[in-house]
Formats: structure tokens, sequence, C-alpha cells
């Protein structure tokens, strides 16, 4: 299987309207389709979010009897099942379209290839492959939620260049300035759910919400309170979602969050502490695809102890405290440097004075 | 007073000369010069070595009879003084160069434009400013130590992202990979001399010298030792010069250092350490104008609380390592965020997997 320069094109066009999903396409994936006829685009479509038509159901409206004969692109393979909307693949075989090219095949190992399947069987050509990391990229966390069952938990830490997140007596106003809080914002806008601490709620109280402008969607939050020491009154659980994940049963507390409009699961594991796994496999079974993580060293050193950090995108102000100040992660000591934690390097950048970088971790 | 488009490349041709004196020309400045007559260039020169002659004195033997009526281009406003070789100021007029454009004054302030002034009284036009911030930044160890009687310390540090430098067990080795630490080499090479502490003489017994290959001068090494812990058998003490800086008298621990080749000085400060800002003094009287520091967390700290770290050449390894290890700066506990360090970030960039910052103090 070859593809034209015009296919690349087509594709990379498909892939960018799939991100106008970004931030509401959640739980499903981000799509977007692109129907080509005799070297002319006659519809386009992305799918904005559940329950509304999916990208190809957009751009075959739009091409209405201009589909017939044409290529559709499309991000992801089409859907072969009847949810919410009917089949995708059954919608580009009756508006008679020749042929179909796919970034990538449905991620969900027991559907992968059905959608192909039923348009081959149609006598729709259908190819697989285009332009498929980005568009795996593109849907890391959905990806992520069918492959293994879990979120792509992405964390966020803002530290000075010693590694430090705030003073020995809690206090982290500012460290990182203004446009990095701004692309933070950014970040959590695209999370279907944000993931914080109790350590962190009864230090800064965030609010851990996204405050951009024109937002129309808030993540779930999700609190790991071990012994439901959240608050009533913490900012984070007025206006939108919040599940508390914790550690014992405590039925007063439980009822004093429940009231303030919480929902609790408990989820035990040795040590008092809350099962991380079983919070994150909890968070998939919720369609969580990008869990955006901000918390305190202890939370952040548990997730990446646990092995269930995805992604680190870290902030950098470039300042310095000292070794008195609090780091980044708790983890157990080392006796042996072979048991540091590696990552790559995904990207590096300035975020107005301060350092971005997003690393993903390594197998060593 | 401006300058032609023309008279910007012969200057930033004199500059790149200069630079061919970077590891060579201490304690003397790196300079550059290029006479050019009628659109030519005529004659070129650099100053390689204290001793041999400044860069006028070969750019005016390349040129000969060539160098009258012609500009002369430095990179650093002539010579008035008689020192190992006459005042370049007398070579040029004495040529009959007819103009002589400077990037800069000599920055000793007891100096500074008396060679401008030479040429000037001898009819030759003399213009100075050209390129300026770009020919400081060459010599910004000589401008330090001209202005400041103190060396310019860049203190280099290599830690992973949480800010580690080493494990509790102080295992280090290594955290950065071989294209950072090629990368050191080279910094340390333009260094006049290399500063470390006792601390990292005992954990690493580091060299702490120049292995590149052509290396023609080793930095002396410094090592800042209170109580005179260095072994005699340090690998730092053998193979070139060494100044031990101590605070305690220590008879016998002297006698030793001294008989393995080292010379040994008592700079005693309250508390039983050693006088920075002293130690920066001796320094600057012995001619240091790049101090390349190398050491752990408790002189990293001491350096920066005394407002003595110039630079900060921060190298990351994407790695973490967790709270148990050793930081980068020991520093009193801070109890406000105003008692920050701040820096502006000068350079960053990757080396093989590691990432580069360059960083200087700002005033807040």
């Amino acid at each position: 299987m070859s593809f034209s320069a015009a296919d690349h094109g087509y594709m990379a066009r498909a892939i960018r309207l799939a991100e106008q999903g970004l931030t509401t396409a959640t739980p499903n994936p981000r799509v977007g389709c692109v129907l080509v006829r005799a070297g002319e685009v006659v519809g386009e479509g992305w799918h904005e979010r559940a329950g509304e038509p999916h990208a190809e159901v957009h751009a075959l409206r739009a091409a209405g009897e201009r589909a017939r004969g044409a290529t559709a692109y499309v991000s992801l393979e089409p859907c072969s099942h009847h949810g919410r909307t009917p089949p995708c693949a059954n919608s580009l075989i009756d508006a008679g379209v020749a042929r179909v090219v796919a970034a990538m095949t449905d991620p969900n190992p027991q559907v992968a290839g059905r959608g192909i399947q039923l348009l081959t069987l149609a006598g729709v050509r259908a190819e697989v492959g285009l332009l498929e990391a980005e568009a795996r990229e593109l849907n890391v966390g959905f990806v992520s939620r069918m492959t293994r069952g879990r979120p792509w938990l992405r964390l966020k830490t803002a530290a000075t260049l010693d590694g430090k997140t705030a003073l020995e007596n809690g206090e982290s106003k500012w460290l990182t300035g203004p446009a990095a809080r701004q692309d933070v914002q950014r970040w959590r806008a695209r999370a279907c759910a944000v993931l914080t601490g109790s350590g962190t709620v009864l230090a800064d109280d965030p609010q851990m919400n996204v405050r951009l402008p024109g937002a129309s969607r808030q993540p779930l939050r999700v609190i790991v309170d071990s012994r439901l020491a959240t608050p009533p009154d913490a900012r984070i659980l007025a206006g939108g979602r919040v599940l508390v994940a914790c550690a014992a049963a405590e039925p007063d507390r439980r009822a004093v969050l429940e009231a303030a409009g919480a929902e609790v699961v408990c989820l035990p594991a040795a040590g008092g502490r809350v099962d991380l796994a079983a919070l994150m496999a909890e968070l998939g079974r919720r369609g969580v695809n990008e869990l955006h993580g901000e918390a305190g060293a202890t939370l952040n050193g548990a997730l990446l102890e646990a092995g269930l950090v995805d992604e680190w995108l870290a902030y950098f102000a470039p300042l310095v405290l000292g070794h008195h100040a609090r780091g980044l992660f708790d983890l157990p000591a080392l006796t042996d440097m072979a048991g540091r934690r590696g990552f790559a390097l995904r990207d590096a950048g300035l975020v107005g004075g301060d350092l971005r970088l997003v690393l993903r971790p390594t197998s060593t």
C-alpha cells in the first residue's frame, strides 16, 4: 500500500479537523474526516461531542450527492457498531464513497478492523496507516483506555531549577509566570479529568478547573484522599463533578463530602493508601482518556513509583530555593544508580520566562 | 559616530580571530585585529598567549608596508603601556595606520581610553564601541577582574530534572551523558582556573583537569578545603598547579599538601569556613579571569549565598532520583518567596540527551 502526496495532504487536514474536538470529544476519540472527489474537497467534518454526529456524518452531509465516488480520509477507522449514532462504515457505503483511507484502526482490540472489513465487503477500497503516528498521538488517551483499560496520565509539575515546588512552609505562589500558568489551563482543558491529592487541596485549596474563555466543559476533578481529609468547603468541590478516592470507610466524612456534591469511591491498598492502579482502572471504566495530574511530591512519587505516569509535563522557573524547600518526587531511597527513573525528552521550549519540557518514561 | 556594514563585518572577523585565544590568552584578554586597506584585508592577528605578540603586532607584521593608510579593527582598545611588549598604540601609529576602530575600551578604569588618546593625539582617527557587547562577552572574565578585582565565576552543575546530583550514598556516576561531559571539558579549557571543594575531592577524587586532544594549558586547580582534608594522594594534586584555600592553620596537614605539590593559602572567615570573597580577590590578584566551579551542594550554596556566582552552567539529565538524593544548593531555609534566587536564561539547548542551560543571576 502506498499513499500519494495528495493523500498525505488530505489526511493531515483530517487530523487538523480532528483537533477541533480536542477539549470536547471526550469520552470519544477526536476524529476528523475529509471527502475528496476529483481533486476537490466536497465535504469535511469533525466530531465535536459524544451523542452528536461523528466526523464522517458531518462530511457526508456537507458533500451530499458529491460523496458518490469520492475518497474519504478519516483520522480513525470508521465505526462499525450501533451506538448513539448509526455505524459510519454503513453511512460511507450508502453514500457511494469509493475509497476510504484511515490513519489508524480502532484501538479497541475487540473491534479493530471491523469497520474496514465492512467497507471492503461492500466493495469500497479501504486502506489504513497513513499518518498513523500523528493520529495515535492525537488520541493518546483514547488509545490508552482502549488498549490498557486506563487513562493516559500526564503529570504536570512546576518547580525551580533545583527541583523545588514550594518553600518548607508550603508557600508556592508563584514559581512560574503567567504564561506558564495559562499554558497549564490549555493542558487541563484537553484532559477528561484532573487528578490531585488531598495534600494539595489542604495546602493550596485549588479550584483545579479550566478557566479559559469559552471553555464549554469542565474535566472531572479527582482527589486521592486516603482518609477523606478534604474539607467540605474546599474550592475544588464547588461547581462541577468531583470524585474522591479514599482508602478507609470513614462513613461520617464520606457523608459530609457527598453532601458537598462529591462522589466517593473506596479503593484501599496496603498501608492505608489508595490503590492507584485500581483508581486508574476505575477512571478508565468511567471513560477518562487523558488524565491531567497536578499534585505534591507524595502523590507524584507514588504515581511514578507505581509506573502510572505516562507523560511528564514539567515547567521550570529560573529560580533556586535551596535544599530546605519541597521537592518534586518522594521516592524510596536508591542505593544504586540503576534504580534511577529515566525519561525521553519529547519537547522543550520556553513559555514566557519559564522552561517547559514534555517527557515520557523510558523502559530503563 | 556611525559604523558601516563593512565596519561591522571586519569587527566581527576581529572578534572571531580573538576567539582563537580562548583557551590560551590567560591572564591576558582575548584580542583579535584585522587591518583593511582599500577594501582589502592586508593583515590579521590574534593574541595567543602572554609574553607573545599582541594581536595588532601580528596583523602589522602580516601587512608590512600595506598597513600605511589602513584601518585597524581591534576587539579591544590597543594598549598604551610598556609591558612584556611595546605599546600597540605606538606600533599602529608608527606603521602609519590611518584609522583604528576598537570594539571596547580597556576595562581597567585606570587605563581605559589612554590607547585611544595616544592614537588621537598622533592624528589617527580612533573610534570605539562597534560590537561592544560581543567583545565584552568574549572577555567577560577579564572585564570582571579589571572592574571588580575578582574572576567571573561560572558554576557548572549536573543534576537530574528533580534537582539531584548524587544518590544519598554519594554515587553520582554518571547522570549526564558523554556529550555533556565532553562539553564540560570545553568550558574547563577556557577557564583560567577550576574551583572545587574538599567534599567533592573526598567523594569523587576527580582530576578536574582538561582532557581534550591538543590542550596546551591546564587551568589552575583551586580547592576550598577549610580544614585541609584533601588527602595527599588525591588525583587532583597530580600533574599541575593546585591552590588549596583553608581556614585553619593545621601546619602538619599543610606541610603534607605542600610536599604533594600544592600551594596553601589560609583565608579564614567566621564559623571556620574559607572566606570565599577573599578567595575570589586572591584569585583576581593571581590573574584568574574566568573561574570554572564544579562542586557539591555545600560549596555551591555558599557561593550562591555570597553572591559570587556570575553564571550558572546547568546540565540536566532526563532522570529522576527522588527526594532522598542529594540536591544542588544548600541554602538557608526561606520563609518567604521573596528570598528566592532568580536567574535570567541566556541559552538553552540539548547536548546529547541532556539539557544545558546557561543562566545569570538577576538582581531580584
